[in-house]
C-alpha cells in the first residue's frame, strides 16, 4: 500500500515545507475540522478578531516571511477577507486563501444551508475570488486533490499573489496519497536557450556603453525574487540607485551610491537633472501606479530604460519572454565586465535623505510633519520593520533614511486604510517565526514600528488584542491629527465628513487585554517626542507600547500632499 | 429651458423622498465630492469606522425604516462592506449602496490609479457586485442618469435587495434634468386580470374548506410588504399562527392566537401534532434555510401549503405568477366568508412562549442559558427592538415572549457574526429617524437592546464609537462566556481555536469616547442580574449603557445547540 495521510495533513505539512510558521484567520463551521490539523502539523494558530483583519495579518507575514496562510468559512469569512485579498493581489503578496466550505453532499444537494443565498448555489463566492486571486482549486476528489494542492501552492510562490482553495468539510480528513510531499515544492525555472541568451547580449550590450547608467528598483523585486543579487549588482557597478515607495527599505540604505526615493516633481533640481541624462535605466520590478510614481512623474524615460520583471525583459519597444529577472541578474553579474562599464570614480552630487535629531527642531513647539518622520526615524535600528500607514504617515515614512537591515512599508497602490495595523501583527508574528526584514540581506529579530493615523487606526483596531494575545513586539505611534486628513488635502478640507468620532486612544491597551502596566504616553512637542523616544521602556521594552502623537489637522507631509493641502486650505478661505 | 440639479442632488432627492434620513459610509477620495451634497439635502451623514460595518449598520437601518444607503469608495471601500451587501440580499435589506469610482478621463484613459490592480480594468469591483446585488448602475452619462437611479431604486424596493451605483467623480456635480422628481418614486402593482383572479379562487376555495387550518408568517413578509394586511388576516380568522425566527416579532405576539416560533423537532408534542395535522397552511414569505427552519424540521407539508410569495402563490404543484402577496392579501380580507370559514371557537391547547422572572430562579446560581434569555425577555418594552446576535444569544432570543409592538433580530441565514453590533446602531438611528419598530404596526421610539457574545462583540467593535458619537440609545448586554461557544456546540468544544482574546469589555465605552460616567455593569448570577435590569439608570437612561454579563462556555440555550453541545461533551469525554 501506497503512504497516505488525510487531506488537511497534506496540506498543512506542504505550508509548512514553504516555511509558513502561523496561520492567520477565524474560525467558521465549515473550517473548525480543518483547524483540527494546524497545531499538530507544527503551525501556530493565530485567531485573528475578523476576517479582514486576518487578511490584512497574513499579507504583512507573507511581505516578511515569503509567503503565508489565511483560513476562512465559506461566505460570510472569505467575503469579509476579501479586499485583503485583493489588496494583496495588487501589491503581489503571495497569501494562500483556504476556505473551509460545506459538505459536498451539502453542495450536491444544494441544501438552503446558512451562509448562502438559500438559492443552491454555492459557487458564488469562488467566482468572486477568481477576480481578486491569481489561481483558484476546488477540492473535490482525494485522488486528485495533492496535486491540485500543489499546482496551485507553485502559482502563490511563482506569481506572488494570492490562491484561493475551497476544502470542504467531509474531505478534511479524507486519506490521500502522500508520497509527493517527501520532495518539497521548487518553483519551476525557465529553460535557458537562444532566445534567453539573445536578451542577455542586448542587455549587456547597452549596459557596456552606458555613459550615465542608473538603477531603478521598484518594489516587486521581492515578490520577484532579486533583492539580494540586486543589491549585489549596484554594489558591484557603483551606479546611483533609487528606489520607489513600494521598494524602500528592500535595498541598503547606507550605500553610498543609493538615493532613496526618486520623486520626479518633488525631486531636488541636480537630483532630478542628473536622473534625466541617464542614458540607461536599470529598472526592475517596475509597479509604476500614480501613487508609486509620484503621479507619474517619476518615471523613467521609456526609451532609455530596461525593464526587468518576473517574466520578460522589455528594451525599447522589444519585448524578451521568458527571461525572468531571478535567472538574468545572476548570469548579468557573472558577464558583466567591471572593464567596460561607467564606474562612477568622480561620483555625481545627488541628493540623499537626511533623518532629523530632536535637538534641531523647535522642542517646545508642536511635532510638525516637516520634521516628524524625519525625527522618527531616528529611533530605527537593524532589524526593525517600519510602517507607514495610508495616510500622512506613510507618505511621511518615504523620507526616512533607514539603517541597514530593515524594511519599510508605504502605501504603495491598494492603500486600504485600516490595513497597516493588521499588517503589523503579521508582520511582527513573521520576524519571530524566523523572517528577515526583507527576506533578502536582513536579519531576524527586531521591532515592529506602526505609524497609523486615527482614522485609519478606528478601521482594524480589535486586531491590537491579537497582538496582546500573542505577547508580540510592536511599538504604535498613534496620531492624532483629528480624522482623516489625507483626505482633508485631497477634498473637503473642513467638511465634517472628514472627522472621526474621538476617542481616547491611550486606553486600547488596557481595553484590549494588555497589563495595566503596559507602556503608553503622549507627546504634543518635539520636545516631547524626544523624551519618549529616549525612554528605555519604549526602545527597549517587549510586548505592545503606545504612544500618541498630537498633529494639527491641516499639516501635511511636505510633497503632493503639502501641495494638496495648500491648495485646499486656499480654496477653503476663498468660499 | 427644463429646470437642471447636480447629479448628486438628484441622487439624494430621491432617497429623501424614499424616507431615507441618514447615510452610512466612510469617506474616501472618491466619494469625497458625493458627501458634499448629503447634508445640503437634508440628510445626516454617519461616518462609520469602517466599510464593513457601515454595511452592516445600513442593512440594520433598512430593516426599520425600509430602505438605507450606504456611500463606499472604489475598489478597497466596496470590497471591504461586500459581504455585508451579500448578507443584505441573502435576507432581503433594501441597501443602496453608492460607490464613488474614479472620474470617466482616469477610468477611458485605464489610468494605473491606486485603488485598482494599476492593469487599466475598472469594471473588476462590479462584476464582483453582481453577485450580491440585484440591480447595478454605472453612471456614465448626465443624460440617463436620473432614469438610471430612478429604476435602480425601484428594483431596490420592489425586491428589498440591495442595488449598485457607480458613480464617477466628474459627474457629481454634472447638471441633469430635475423634472421627474416633482413625482415620488412607486411601486409598480401587478396588472390585475383572470389569471390573478383564478389564483384567489384557487386560494378561497382552500380556505372555506379547510377544517383545521393554520398561519405560518416567514421573514419575508417585511420585504414584501405584508406585516400589516397579514396581522389582520390572523386576528379576523382566529387561526393558529406561528412565526419563524426570521419572522419572529413581526406579528403581535400578545394575540391569543399566536403561538411564537414553530420548532419542528424541538416542538412540544401536542403542539406539533396539532401543526402537523393542519390541512391548509397559508404559509406567507417562505425563506426556508436550515437555521430559520430548525434544520428543515419545521417546514409544513408541501400538500397542504399555500405559499403566498412577493410575485407569486404556489399551491401543491400549481403556481400562479404575478400575484403579489402585497396585492393579494387585501383581497382575500374582502373576500373571506366568516362564516363559511373555520373560527375554532373551541380554540386548541397550543404552546405559547412564556418568559421567566428573576424570581423565579436560583438568584445565587450562575446565570444560565436555559433561563437567561427568558429573564432578558422581560427588560423589554413597547417599541423596543431586541437583537441576539448569532451565536447563543440569537438562538436564545427565539424563546422570548416579545410586548406588543416590538422587534426581535436573530441569526437567519447570513449568519456573519459581528452583523448585529452594527446593526444595532442602523437600527437605533432608523428609530431616531422616524423609522417603527416593524414598518407595519409599531410606534417610534423605544431602545434598542444588542445581546451579543464575546467573540462576535470583537468582530466590529468599533461601531461602539458611531453609537457614542451620535448619542444613540443602546443598551448593550455582552455575553461573556470566552469565545465562540455556538462553534463548540458544532466542533473543537475544548479546542483553543475557539477561544478568543481576553479583553476588559466594560472599558469599551470610555475608550470609544463615551462620558466617563456611562453606564456599566457586570452580572454573574442571576440576583445581579435582576437588580442590572431593575436599575432605571439602564432601563430609562440615554445613550450607550453596557452590561457584561458572564456565563459558562460550554453552556447553551435549550435546543438544537444544546443537543448539539451535549453531544459534542460526550465526544470530548470519550477521546
Amino acid at each position: 500500500m501506497a503512504p497516505t495521510v488525510k487531506l488537511a495533513e497534506y496540506l498543512f505539512q506542504r505550508l509548512v515545507q514553504l516555511g509558513i510558521g502561523s496561520v492567520h484567520g477565524v474560525p467558521g463551521d465549515f473550517n473548525l475540522t480543518l483547524l483540527d490539523y494546524v497545531e499538530p502539523a507544527g503551525l501556530n494558530w493565530i485567531g485573528n478578531a475578523n476576517e479582514l483583519n486576518a487578511g490584512y495579518a497574513a499579507d504583512g507575514y507573507a511581505r516578511i516571511k515569503g509567503i503565508s496562510a489565511l483560513v476562512t468559512t465559506f461566505g460570510v469569512g472569505e467575503l469579509s477577507a476579501i479586499n485583503a485579498i485583493a489588496g494583496a493581489y495588487a501589491e503581489r503578496a503571495a497569501v494562500v486563501h483556504i476556505v473551509g466550505t460545506p459538505p459536498r453532499s451539502t453542495q450536491d444537494g444544494r441544501v438552503k444551508v446558512h451562509h448562502t443565498f438559500a438559492d443552491g448555489n454555492f459557487a458564488r463566492f469562488a467566482e468572486m475570488a477568481k477576480h481578486v486571486t491569481v489561481a483558484q482549486a476546488s477540492l473535490r476528489d482525494p485522488r486528485s486533490a495533492p496535486e491540485q494542492i500543489d499546482q496551485i501552492l507553485v502559482q502563490c510562490l511563482l506569481h506572488s499573489r494570492p490562491v484561493y482553495i475551497e476544502v470542504p468539510v467531509d474531505l478534511v480528513r479524507a486519506p490521500v496519497l502522500s508520497g509527493s510531499l517527501e520532495k518539497k515544492l521548487e518553483l519551476p525555472e525557465a529553460v535557458w536557450g537562444s532566445p534567453q541568451d539573445d536578451a542577455i547580449s542586448a542587455v549587456l550590450e547597452k549596459v557596456h556603453s552606458a555613459k550615465q547608467p542608473i538603477i531603478l528598483a521598484d518594489g516587486e523585486i521581492r515578490a520577484m525574487g532579486v533583492v539580494e543579487s540586486l543589491q549585489e549588482l549596484s554594489k558591484k557597478t557603483n551606479w546611483p540607485t533609487w528606489s520607489t515607495g513600494f521598494a524602500k527599505g528592500l535595498l541598503d540604505e547606507t550605500q553610498k551610491n543609493f538615493h532613496g526615493i526618486y520623486k520626479g516633481d518633488w525631486e531636488e533640481k541636480n537630483t532630478r537633472a542628473f536622473f534625466e541624462a541617464a542614458d540607461v535605466v536599470l529598472c526592475f520590478g517596475a509597479h509604476f501606479s500614480t501613487t508609486n510614481s509620484w503621479g507619474g512623474t517619476s518615471l523613467p524615460d521609456d526609451k532609455n530604460t530596461i525593464y526587468f520583471s518576473d517574466t520578460e525583459i522589455r528594451i525599447g519597444k522589444k519585448t524578451f519572454r521568458d527571461v525572468p529577472a531571478r535567472q538574468v541578474i545572476p548570469i548579468l553579474l557573472q558577464r558583466l565586465d567591471e572593464g567596460k562599464i561607467q564606474r562612477y570614480e568622480k561620483y555625481p552630487e545627488l541628493r540623499q535623505d537626511q533623518n532629523v535629531s530632536v535637538q534641531d527642531t523647535n522642542q517646545d513647539g508642536p511635532i510638525t510633519q516637516d520634521k516628524a518622520w524625519k525625527v522618527l526615524a531616528t529611533f530605527m535600528r537593524e532589524g526593525d520593520i517600519m510602517m507607514g500607514e495610508t495616510g500622512t504617515p506613510g507618505y511621511g515614512a518615504r523620507e526616512m533614511r533607514l539603517p541597514p537591515n530593515t524594511r519599510l512599508f508605504t502605501p504603495v497602490t491598494w492603500l486600504s486604510i485600516g490595513y497597516m495595523l493588521p499588517a503589523a501583527q503579521g508582520a511582527a508574528l513573521a520576524l519571530r517565526d524566523g523572517g528577515s526584514v526583507n527576506l533578502g540581506h536582513g536579519k531576524p529579530g527586531g521591532r515592529t514600528i506602526l505609524l497609523i493615523g486615527d482614522g485609519s487606526f478606528q478601521m482594524t483596531v480589535q486586531e491590537i488584542g491579537t497582538i496582546i494575545k500573542h505577547n508580540l513586539d510592536v511599538v504604535i505611534f498613534l496620531i492624532n491629527n483629528d480624522g482623516y486628513t489625507i483626505e482633508r488635502c485631497i477634498h473637503g478640507v473642513k467638511q465634517a465628513y472628514n472627522d472621526v468620532a474621538r476617542w481616547r486612544y491611550l486606553e486600547s491597551l488596557s481595553f484590549f487585554g494588555a497589563e495595566k502596566d503596559a507602556y503608553t504616553a503622549t507627546a504634543k512637542t518635539f520636545g516631547e517626542l524626544g523624551k519618549v523616544l529616549a525612554d528605555e521602556k519604549l526602545s527597549d521594552g517587549k510586548g505592545i507600547r503606545m504612544v500618541e502623537v498630537f498633529m494639527d489637522k491641516e499639516d501635511a507631509p511636505e510633497g503632493p500632499l503639502k501641495d494638496l493641502m495648500k491648495a485646499q486650505l486656499a480654496k477653503a478661505k476663498e468660499a
